[in-house]
């Protein structure tokens, strides 16, 4: 297969693969596609860690590297050396309670002596972004990806600086114009299906007018889960696919059993477009704590990137705990048809070869 | 082209149009798709009305008559002469003062000496419809499609003992299942992007699903507007499309001018999923109507077919005033990119063009 990202990366597939996981972007670029690391829940060193893994296993195959930051957020005026402590006053009592009464209910027991207690911004703003860029751009990496909007003009000179491409996400054809206005060289077009961050317009319908929007390639995300699924992002237009939620279950992903059980058995009518986990619309695995934030009792959600901070705690709590019932994460409707556990490499063969079949029937149809 | 459904029904092209108005019907059968009337606004005999000027227009070529069997609603155990009067009963005057209230503020008058005023059921509910099924078997229709869930098998019976095919619109594998089970010859796997009666689950993660939960064929629907979004439906697995909100523009719509206005200003966000229509949710232009139902001071919506008992009055009042920013129609994300007034024929035309295009674009892609 040939489009201009397979081109631009010189890669044989033109499947990106976002994980948070080192393992499961090695095995995709390495069977052909681009790994990208979400960088997110690491810190710059922890992230200078991870990015050397993956430069000694990835051999010498293209892969990248996504950062959150949101074009929008509360306090990015503050001083970073104060940012979290002005952030964290800001947050109300009664929410604060709110949180502490869900998990006491469930029997959730606190955190004793966790070493991760209090890593409650990650890469969620601007300043915290940055160092992950800085040591991100170290490494050999291909492609730095932006997760919420546009990115910085002057990010997205330092990466060309360094020979590096840069996409961002849009889930409107107008964020796309956005993009390419500060120079991103790939939009990744995500519908309303995808897990994450996540806009209201579907993919079917987003794609083209993306498509027609703007002149750099664009990636189709959202709901791309098998190869019939890639074949119609690229008849919509799109020059690629950019996947998510497929990788959850691979053999390499190291989510936690419980959430791997629960995106097995889930249907796609599972998931839920939610402002519970970091204050802004994420599509979540529809569960006891998206629906306790639904309630009547719910104090409401707070402003990116105050509703993390409310919440990082808590979740890593649920997440040591045996209260599967409110385990938290982003996931896409395609999860509906993940239900067997299969190796990155033989997610991405099963791509190509369901992609070359959804061709040749394509083909038939027509020839008449 | 050439598909199971165009081998069934004897049609040039697999492209399926749902309109309220009989012009885009006979102009899209003639054009070598198949036009399927929607029949629930019409009393019996205006229904024999209409399908008889079809008839006469359609130059012999198949087309079809869409009804609205729900497969639960309020009051399905009353008898058909006390139908309305039971359910007229069961709304509130809390509900009553609210739409009054909506539309005193926007300055909508009172209806006078309204010949339609009072048709407040329509063919909402099974008694309602079976007339209507009477009346379109007396015609050579080819097919009879129910809007919401699985017809009554006895309907299915004696649609097949006509020699007419039956379709039905399913937004989950498992209403799909359903289906099949009472006898359905063609599946409608209609997205969350569908104006109209809508699930969640987008098109792009919906179809697979049906196409492998179910052995007849599978029609996309939700979010197909151009030929793209058809190719990219056929590459999901998909037999054929199925399309309404495309129509809403075309020169023989009887879309009120107001309306078709809006629609061609609107983008793909100007949708929402809102129960404020019929009880059920259904995808409409988002609005002043829509927001008010939203709002604190909103009462809830009723249960189907209370709601739309509640509203249909109110409805044809707006419809009647100027009060644009209350007039309430379904309505798929793909408005967004209807910009300009066709015809119907023009519409097809244009969809066999851009698919054929979609067709060669990616047979470039995977010939490297």
């Amino acid at each position: 297969m040939r489009t201009r990202v397979t081109d631009m990366f010189g890669i044989e597939l033109p499947i990106f693969a976002f994980s948070h996981c080192r393992d499961v972007v090695a095995a995709v670029s390495r069977a052909g596609g681009m790994g990208v690391l979400g960088a997110l829940y690491f810190t710059p060193e922890e992230l200078e860690t991870e990015l050397a893994w993956i430069d000694e296993h990835v051999d010498g195959r293209p892969y990248g590297v996504d950062v959150v930051m949101p074009a929008s957020y509360e306090g990015a005026h503050f001083a970073p050396d104060e940012l979290v402590g002005r952030l964290r006053s800001m947050i109300p009592d009664g929410h604060r309670a709110f949180v502490e009464n869900l998990l006491t209910r469930h029997g959730v027991p606190p955190l004793s002596a966790d070493a991760d207690a209090g890593k409650v911004l990650l890469g969620w703003t601007d300043a915290t972004a940055r160092p992950q860029v800085e040591v991100a751009l170290r490494h050999p990496i291909a492609l730095l990806a932006n997760a919420l909007g546009p990115p910085p003009a002057d990010i997205v000179e330092l990466a060309h600086a360094h020979g590096v491409k840069v996409a961002a996400l849009a889930s409107t054809p107008r964020h796309a114009l956005k993009q390419v206005e500060v120079g991103v060289d790939v939009v990744v077009a995500q519908g309303t299906e995808a897990g994450g961050h996540t806009g209201e317009i579907s993919t079917m319908v987003l794609i083209p007018q993306v498509v027609d929007a703007v002149d750099v390639p664009v990636l189709a995300a959202g709901g791309i889960g098998n190869g019939r699924q890639m074949a119609a992002g690229l008849a919509l237009g799109a020059e690629g696919v950019w996947t998510g939620s497929l990788w959850l279950t691979v053999e390499e992903a190291d989510t936690p059993e419980l959430a791997r059980r629960r995106i097995l058995a889930a249907t796609s009518r599972d998931t839920v477009r939610s402002r519970s986990w970091t204050g802004k619309p994420a599509r979540l695995l529809r569960n006891e704590w998206t629906q306790a934030w639904e309630s009547e009792e719910s104090p409401g959600t707070l402003p990116m990137p105050l509703q993390f901070m409310l919440v990082s705690d808590a979740l890593r709590r649920i997440g040591r705990s045996d209260a599967a019932e409110l385990a938290t994460f982003p996931a896409g409707q395609i999860i509906g048809v993940l239900n067997q556990v299969r190796s990155a490499k033989d997610v991405v063969y099963g791509l190509v070869e369901e992609y070359a079949e959804a061709m040749e029937r394509l083909g038939r149809l027509t020839a008449d």
